[in-house]
Parts: C-alpha cells; structure tokens; sequence
C-alpha cells in the first residue's frame, strides 16, 4: 500500500501515513494541490512554518507507461501566492514510486536553521545533518550526496537560491546521468525547500520494486498502445527527438509571436543563432547528444547533451523557453551564452523562465544593455554571491521590477510570462490571464491549436474561441500532470483519438478501477477547481486573472496586434 | 470660481477648466479620491501614462479656518495599487487655494523623458524645462527655484527617490522657513511624480487672495468658536503645542504597544533617549524651536525645529512616528541619528515611516544589525547613490522583505504598519486592516480611544469594540482630509461638543450651503465608498483587509496578545 511521508522540519520527525485505498485515482498535481488547499491557510507566508511542501508522483509513476516519470512539487508559492504545483522530469519520480511512496509532506521550519536531507530507503526514511552542504550549487551538491551514499541514488535539492528563499528559487531533479539538470523551476518551489531548511531528498534508486498493477497485462497492452500513438505522432514521434523543444523558435519567430526585447517585438533578428536546427548541428558536430531521454521509460527523448566548444559537457540541451528566455528576450544571440546561463541556473537552483525574463525586465531598466551576454552572465553571479542586485534579480521580474521602476513587467500573479506573446498567440494568453498558476505555458498549451495545428486550428491573432479552448486545455493538463505522464503526451492526444483510451485504460489496469474517460476529465476539472478555491481564499479574484495592461495597449510587432480577448470571456473560462 | 488645473505631459500643456458649482463642498481627499475613482483605470500600472496624480486643498483651504492648510495628493498607489490619498502640511495648499486652484491633474507621461516643473501664478500656469535640476535632493532643490522665481514661493517637489520612481517616495511641501518639510510621505506619491517627469510645483505665495466667503461674518465667528475649541483641549491645546507628536513615545512605550526590532516586542528600554521630552529638552538647549506651526494660520503648533549639537539647523523636529520608526523598530536610541535620517529622508525625498520599517526589515534579515544607526544612515546614502541595495530599500519594506526572504514583514496591502503595534492597540489594528489605503494610522486614529482615553475608552487589549469604532473614524476621518483641517482637530471633535458644529458653520458660511452634520458625515461616508469601489475594481478584496499572519501567530510581550479580532469583525467595518 502506498506511503506518504510526513515530515516535521520543527520536530525533526518523519511519519508514515498510508494513503487511504479510496483516495485513487491519485497522484501528481491532484495529490499536491488537494493537499495544499486541504491543509495550508491560504493567508500564511508562503515562507512561514505554517505553508507545506509537497512531493508526488503520478499515479501512473513506477510503472512502466512511457513518459510516466513526472515529479509534481507543490506548496504555496512565495512568487505568485497562488497554489503552485510545479513538475519535473528525471529519475526522482520513478524512484519514489518505486519505494512505494505516493508522496511526501514537508512542514513546519527548523528550530536551528540548519540545513538536512532527507534520505528514503525501501525501508527507511529518516533526516541527516547537511549543514556542510550549504552554499553548494547542485552540481556539487549532487556530487556531495553521491560520495556520502552507497548504490545508486536520484536527488531533488536545490542550490544556493533556495537557500536564500529567493522567489525563482527551482527544485532540481537529476537525470539519467546524475546531474541536476530536470526542474520544477516555476513558482518558487526552490525557496520554500530552502524556508523548510531541506537541501535534498537522496531517493535510493536501486532497492526499489515496480507498483504492482492489479491487471498487468491489460495494463501492458495499454501501454504498448500508448507509445505507438506516440511514436506516430509527427510531434512527439519526430520534431521534439530530433530537435527538442526548441524546435519551436523558428516556428513562434515566423508566426511574430516570439517575444523580443522584453516584449516589445514579435520577431528576433537574431533567431538562427540559436534555433533549434542550429543547436542541433552545433550539439552534434562537438560530440554532444542531440536526443536524450530525462528519465528511464521516456519515448519522445526531447531532451539533448550541450558540450562546449572544447567538446566538455556544458549542460543538458537548453529547452526552448530557456533559449528565449535568456536569448530573444534579453536581445541575446549567443547560444554558447545562453547555455552558459542555463548551467548556471540549474547550478544555483533557479528558474531559467523567470530569469531571462527578470534579466530582460533589468535591460529595460538600463542596467545592462540589452545583448550584453557577458552582462548577464554577471547578474546571474551576482545571485551566486547574494548580493543586493543578485538577490533583486533572484526574486523574480515582478520584484525587479518594482525595484527598477518599470512599466512593461510581463507578469501574471508574480510570475513571468513565457516564450509566447500573448498578443500574437491569444488562446496561450487566456492561459496565462487565468490559470491557477500565474502565467505558464504549460498550464493550458493553446499553442498547440493556435500555432502548429494540433488538435485542430484556431486563428492567434483573434479573440474568438480563444476562452474555451484555453478552458479544455486546462482542464485536460491538470488531469494529465496529475497521472505523472509528460504534458508533451498531449500533440498526440490531441491528434489521435487512440490515445486518451490508452492513458483511462492505463489508469483502471494499473489501479483496478473502471473509470470511463469522462470521469477522468471530471478529476481534471476537480483539481482546477481546488486550486481555484484555495486561489480565491488567498484573496484572487477576476481582476487578478488578467494580462498587464500594456498588452492591451502596445501594439506588437509585426502584426502591430494587441490582446484584445474581453474580459468577460476571461471570467468565464473557469465560469459555469 | 475655483480652477481645475489639467497638466497634460504626454503634450506639455496646461488646461484650465471650472470647478462646477454643484461640486461643491469639495476638496482635499473628497476632491482627490472622487477623481482618481472616476478617471483613472484601475489595473493600470501606476508608474504608466494612464495613472492621474491629483493635488488638491481642502474646502477650507486659503481660508482663516484654524488649521486648516492641508494638501491632499491622491493617485493610484505604486506602493499599495489601492487609491491612494497622501496629505501634508506646509504652505502648498494655502498657495494654491488663494490662487484660486481647486484641484491639479497631472496626466499623461513626458515623450522625451525630460523633468519639468510648474510654476503658477496668479494669472498663469505653465511648464518649464527643469531637466538642470535632476539629482537634486529636496533642500538643493528648493534652494534653485527661489533663485529663479522672484518673490515668494511655496514649492512641491521631489528628491531623487522620486526621481528613481522609488514606491517609497514621497513629495515635500514647502513650511514657513522654505524647507522642504512637510510630507504628502506615504503610498510613494513621488514615485507617481517622477513618473510624470514632474520635479516641482512653484506657487506665487505673494499675489493670491483669501477665497471669498459667501457669509463672512458668519464665517469668522465659526473659527473663532473652532480656534477656541482646539485651545481648549488638553492634547490639541498643551501636549502637542510642548512636546510635538513625539509626547507619544513613552506613553505607547507604557502601554506595551511600542513596536520594537521590527514588530518582535512592544516596549524599547531605550525610549527615554528618543521620547518626547528628551526631544524637548535637546531643542531648548541647542536654540533650537520647541514649538512651530508647520504652515500659517495653524492655532496647534505642534512641529518644532531641531538644531544638531553645534547648534546649526538639522531638520524639523522628527515627528513621533520617524522617531519611532528610525528609532525603536531599528533598535537604535540616538536621536541626532534619527534626526540625521529624517533630515535624508526629506532631502532624498522618502516617507520616513516606510523607510524605518524597511530597515527593521532589513536588520531581521540581517543586512546590517538591529541598534547599527550608522548602518541605516548608510542604507538611506545607498539611496542617493541608486545602488540595487538603495534601490531596494526605497521600494518599501514589503519589496525588501520579498528580496531578502524575510518572513515578518509589517505591511497591510504593501504599505509598512507604522508605530502602534495591532496586537495591543486593537483599534488602530483594525483600521490598519480595513482602511483604503494599506496600514495608515491617520485613516481611522483609534489610539485615541484605545490609549489616550480621547473620545471615550476602548480597552486596546480586546477584540471589543474596535471594528464599530474604527468605521466611526474612518468616516469622520474622510471628511476632515477633504476640508482641508489637520486630522488632529479630531482631538478636539471628540471630545467638545461644539467643535464639529464649528466645522459644519464653517463650511456653509464660507460655501453658501446650509448643510447639516449628519449630511457632512454621509460626505465621509461617501468618500470612502468611491475608494472602496476603486478598490474592488482593482482586486481587492476581503482576503487583503487582513493584517499579516503573524500578528495572529506570535504574542507580544509584554502583554503577550495576539490580534484577534475576527476577520467577520473586519469584513463588517465597511459592510452594510
């Protein structure tokens, strides 16, 4: 039966509870958030003892559907004050399910303000000084933990930024090859690790048994099912392996809805610089890997090897957000740069979204100029030394921006606006205005519909149908981020009427339930709703779930479109 | 009749409009909050060119109304983005009422990024290129526009934190000696100036006129009635006229209720160095001024002037909650320090509550240590210099709390809790939580119940009472900012039957009208709605008319309560 793991950073204690049979179908994001709502006081410092941190796998993590190796982290967040659960890829997942720990509760604060670790066992799980651990990035702090373990092990810590709480503090998750490269980066996850005073979770990855599936054949042949529609599918089959995410910068640069400049362009002059063909040819030619899994069992392999010009691992392959972020965003056009700063960010444990953007937010203050690559690499070790300016910038684009006195800070709830302009791509912009999570992306992808055509077509530069396609794609992700399957499952999904059966069929073989797919998508709708709720109690309402107003206002290059979606159909996207 | 002023700075130009006569009584916050409420969009950014900054007299503005020189400048707040009402003494507002200026608009933003300044007259309005004057703190400032003004001048400027669009600036007002004194601090109004490009405004003091009284006679006899009253009083006539507003320090210190090292206990065992009588005593023996009213026609005198130990000028007398906020929030018991800050506080231009609060908060995370005085005078410095570190503290205690991670910061919608701490002066707490403004002791000043048994008794250690009677002082509160009246005429409205008559016979005599004070009363009431209503549009709610958690949470000596009183209790105080 599978375990959660209470532990009290006050007490020093780990309690295991076991998670109630008629609590199923659950994992991931509908485990995270019914917890957070059900148990946090949505008006607690989101860095108090009272906030909880929350790990889980999907209900589907262990097991061996492709893809099923997501780690939902979840807590309030000290960036949005909203809820927040935040997912990653990497081994951790698995490894915990595994144990048989469906999921992990981290409360209270420590006495002492010293830091520990947290080290689970098949049949342990206890506490461990790691004081000596402070200061350390993840690479080193990796390092550190692989020394002091015997076997193999999967580590979620965080780096120098949680340790200071700064509010784009990220939770790193190491991959096949150890290093902290997979991240719930969004939201702060990293800073609340850093108030409870947890440096990592050294997950045994070794001792561990596979759950057991209470109709495993069926649950095989659904999975077998499963990955062929997703090795069909001229997405996740063929663009994202061969390219990776970034695949889309040409594609968002075309439409004019790749955000430049701090937003105030839809398209980089720069862009071939640091496509996803160029990063491509340039992974391949110094001996990097160009297509990668990020945890045991993945099929789609979007994930890539960066070496630098000496042909030395550099990092993992820069994910598309990333590339903009601290690429077009910032004026920058120098790919060996950017990656550079995603190792960095993935060293000091901070959120390479919310950084790039934070950077591009200081750029238009005039801190630095923007396309100062150098310049910005500086910021980012100044957050190393935590220095007043590291510090700002480590808090996030909101909070930059305040400080600097800007006007255009693309946030929503806190929280910074991703590689799409919501002007030039309107349904991912009804995403941002009224997800639960401030804006993010990967919340409700209407990119998909309104840019590449999957699962149909919807214009970008119009309002129309914007607000339901934005609602269903909500609602679909929160069921999926709550199974532990990759959202990137989703392009087929979307496209191939096989494989939503595939995933409910995965779902009642492994669990010995007999849910239809509507039932499923009821969970779905559920969690939205929990999450709305807990939102509301924390002082959200309608006005809060809008764009800034210059993105109404600004024309954006070069469709000189503005976000015109009215504010009715905002409201209504999560209405009756 | 009375001009409206429209300052366009998107187009550099000034209009002229009438006030109608059917406006009338309006004024002060009456005038300034009912503008703002209807013209300005409420999700705007207050930095933007859609924010409105409105200056305003009250309705006894220019008048021979015992104190009644009050300037009210009111806009959507960058510190708190609720509307924002932020008065001050001085002698702006006389200036501009004996022009006969009802209200000033500043709309739009400068295409060019330049500072300008307006200089009015009698018969002329106009801008003039300022762009000479940047960096100029408050004192240098004034300083230059008497040197290119002939005659006497009221001025009303920013220092550099406005400059910088700072949430924490403020904008001075100029007193009887053309020091730049008087303070419209809170909400970061100089922000919102500096956004304009609006360095100063430069009013002929010389050739106005006492506005026209529709009954003269009538109206003489009512202030002689309301000057007899404020005499009359025991706070308005003795303590504040011999100590200044500082006569508070040992009496708060009494009552436990002193803030103390950022909100963590309420008595200071160093208050008798910074109290108001030592602040007495050191003026008297440096030929220093113990007693001074802050503009003319002020019966009160409660400001003083305060010379360093050679005997030179240093700054006005620091009032009570300075003292207190550079003083026991930051554990430092010096008073020449303190009136050092204060001194930089004016001159760079910064709301002097805000900016002690913020380095309490700063001391909590350790920056420089509690009691370090020349620390925090090298914070303030840090301002000057526009370094990530000044930056950051001239973006209020909220905004440094967010960047260094702290967990008890003392905000209420962004704004810093100044120095009566909630949990033993229950009253205040309420109106800390509940006011339109953020944490703003003046909007509903319940420690006179709660503590100088001014108005009746209200026991300041319970829940009791205190939402009916802070509702009572927010409503009278509102009428009083919008005619003009210092709020400490409210001592004597408490407690003498015939001070509020005076009041009502002033305004009709002086307008023409023939209202009574029930009518008077429901125009409190109403401004406060207009607010409210701005509010709600700008996603405010019920969650935010709360103090922050851990006033609930942790006891504070030395009557170790908490504040408890129900959120029902608060949710009431603008309900039906």
């Amino acid at each position: 039966m599978a375990k959660i793991l209470r532990v009290d950073m006050s007490e020093l204690s780990v309690t295991v509870q076991h998670l109630p049979s008629d609590a199923h179908p659950t994992g991931g994001r509908r485990f995270t958030s019914g917890l957070v709502a059900r148990e946090v006081p949505p008006l607690c410092h989101p860095l108090g003892p009272a906030n909880k941190l929350v790990f889980a796998p999907g209900w589907l993590g262990g097991t061996g559907a492709p893809c099923s190796g997501r780690l939902s982290v979840g807590a309030k967040s000290p960036l949005t004050g909203t809820i927040k659960e935040s997912n990653a890829g990497g081994n951790g997942a698995n490894a915990l399910a595994r144990l048989g720990i469906a999921g992990i509760v981290v409360e209270g604060a420590p006495p002492d303000g010293r830091l520990r670790l947290l080290r689970l066992g098949p049949e342990s799980a206890r506490l461990e000084e790691a004081d000596d651990l402070r200061g350390l990035g993840n690479y080193d702090t990796v390092a550190r933990l692989q020394e002091r373990s015997s076997g193999a092990i999967s580590c979620v810590s965080i780096g120098p930024a949680g340790e200071m709480k700064l509010a784009a503090a990220g939770i790193a998750v190491t991959d096949e090859e150890m290093r902290p490269t997979r991240y719930a980066g969004r939201g702060g996850m990293g800073a609340v690790m850093g108030s409870k005073g947890l440096k990592a979770i050294v997950v045994d990855n070794e001792h561990g048994e596979r759950p057991a599936s209470a109709n495993l054949p069926a649950f095989r042949e659904a999975s077998a099912r499963f990955a062929r529609s997703l090795r069909a599918h001229a997405v996740t089959g063929q663009a994202l392996p061969t390219y990776g995410t970034n695949v889309l910068a040409n594609i968002l640069n075309e439409a004019g809805a790749y955000p430049t400049r701090n937003f105030s362009a839809g398209q980089f002059e720069g862009v071939s610089a640091i496509s996803g063909e160029t990063q491509r040819d340039t992974i391949i030619a110094r001996g990097g890997v160009p297509t990668h899994a990020c945890h045991k069992g993945c099929t789609i392999r979007c994930s890539r090897i960066y070496h630098d010009a000496n042909g030395e691992y550099l990092t993992k392959g820069p994910e598309y957000e990333t590339i903009w972020a601290h690429g077009a965003d910032c004026g920058i056009d120098d790919l060996d740069a950017i990656a550079r700063m995603d190792r960095l960010d993935d060293d000091l444990g901070l959120d390479t979204i919310e950084m790039g953007a934070t950077i591009g937010v200081a750029m238009a203050a005039g801190v630095i100029p923007f396309g100062d690559a150098e310049g910005a690499i500086r910021l980012l070790e100044e957050v190393r030394a935590g220095s007043p300016l590291g510090r700002i910038i480590g808090s996030g684009a909101e909070a930059a921006g305040k400080v600097f006195g800007v006007v255009n800070v693309p946030v929503v709830k806190g929280q910074a606006i991703p590689a799409y302009d919501p002007r030039a791509v309107k349904g991912i912009g009804v995403t941002y205005a009224t997800s639960t999570m401030g804006a993010d992306h990967t919340a409700g992808y209407a990119v998909a519909q309104n840019i590449l055509s999957v699962g149909g077509e919807v214009d970008p530069l119009k309002p129309d149908g914007q607000a339901a396609l934005s609602r269903t794609l909500q609602i679909a992700t929160a069921l999926i981020d709550s199974t532990g399957l990759c959202l990137f499952v989703a392009f087929a999904v979307l496209d191939d009427p096989e494989a939503f059966p595939a995933i409910v069929d995965m779902t009642n073989a492994h669990l010995g339930l007999a849910l239809d797919a509507e039932a499923l998508t009821a969970l779905g709708a559920e969690v939205l709703r929990a999450e709305r709720e807990f939102n509301t109690r924390a002082g959200f309402g309608p006005q809060h779930d809008r764009l800034p107003a210059f993105f109404a206002e600004e024309p954006l290059p070069p469709h000189n479109v503005v976000f015109d979606v009215p504010a009715e159909e905002l409201d209504a996207v999560h209405g009756s």
